[in-house]
């Protein structure tokens, strides 16, 4: 029996990879990969690795479950952070009922790092000390219930590109109307988008790719701290 | 004018930096560092780097503003995710105000990888599916407004090894009694400790070290997560 790393990739640049999960990479007999993973990073692998493209997440236990069987060590490449919104935990207590042992390796979060790339910090003294994280549409389709956030500190939302306007009136039954939001699409890639806006106009934007909502008085730092767009 | 680079060192797993962290600690004429970055980072300073040991963090913008002035390349590490309850937001506001150029490169936050080498995932289908990050005792050593926390999914208090008390009785404002609390010491460190208790019993514990509170029902998928301790 095989083992499998869950490696965080990170959230788009390819040197936001950690030198743990390079280590991984280069010695893996099989990575899978899908594609919201920098492409770059399978060029870690070694020649006689086996690279494979996920289509569905649907198919990925069972992928992972075969490839284990077969080979010593099975990389499963995730977005940022396979523990954070990534099915990490879920994946590792599937394998782990078949007796494959599992291990992480953490990653930069896109929770911190796309908004750190648009001059965002997600706290800052005397304006933000706390900060949360939600997925807008959960694991199965199912709107996030927007009821359970809270009204204070900083708001980070992950999205695909689609139901923005769902997602910003299930913002607003807690968050107030006028608070700006920033909406980053392709965080942390060359062609990153930023545009800032408040929650009330947030269902105007039509986004073509995954990206995130960041809410709250933090994002007005941006005309400080945002130097490079 | 040089320029300053706030690079996310990672939780303490020196592993766990970043391809571009290690790139900006090669290039550096100055490297900062502090009591809570491993020490095994500074390893990839080149022969010719100045390398100094922050005592405080009064002096910290004072010292980056004094060698940006006289170095090209200015790296100052810090634990974690420098935009992450660190400060960095600050330090870069400060800093940009006198002209310096300032550039964050994300790190690992403890804040994910942490839990997750305590075998705790921050969420977890049809378990949690929010986070929520707080620090226990805000700068200036304030503690944070316990009633601002939400009653819901999983909580991350950030803290110091001091005023457990206070801070246990803070989180049962909003946060039921029963509820299972992981403290994580020395987190990602090969000393690394963990034990798991309920808010109810969590002023029992005197800690020595920095250290991390999970709260919520996550922390009881370590049982089925956890194999390495």
């Amino acid at each position: 029996m095989g083992k499998v790393v869950l490696v965080g990739a990170g959230p788009g640049d390819p040197e936001l990879i950690t030198l743990k999960g390079i280590k991984y990479l280069q010695g893996a007999d099989v990575i899978i990969y899908d594609k919201l993973v920098p492409r770059e990073l399978i060029n870690y692998a070694k020649p006689s690795c086996i690279v494979r493209y996920l289509i569905s997440d649907d198919m990925e236990i069972d992928l992972l479950r075969k490839y284990a069987s077969e080979y010593k060590l099975v990389v499963r490449l995730k977005n940022g952070d396979p523990y954070v919104f990534g099915r990490g935990g879920n994946i590792c207590y599937e394998l782990s009922k078949d007796g494959i042992e599992c291990e992480i390796v953490p990653g930069v979060s896109s929770v911190n790092s796309v908004p750190a790339y648009s001059g965002i910090p997600l706290t800052f003294s005397g304006i933000s000390d706390m900060i949360t994280v939600v997925s807008g549409v959960t694991q199965g389709g199912k709107l996030f219930d927007f009821q359970k956030i809270p009204d204070y500190g900083t708001l980070v939302v992950l999205m695909g590109s689609k139901r923005m306007e769902e997602i910003s009136k299930g913002l607003m039954i807690r968050r107030d109307p006028s608070e700006e939001v920033a909406i980053i699409e392709r965080g942390t890639y060359p062609d990153q988008k930023v545009h800032i806006t408040s929650l009330k106009e947030l269902h105007k934007f039509n986004l073509t790719s995954p990206s995130m909502l960041v809410v709250g008085k933090v994002v007005r730092l941006r005309e400080l701290l945002w130097k490079l767009s």
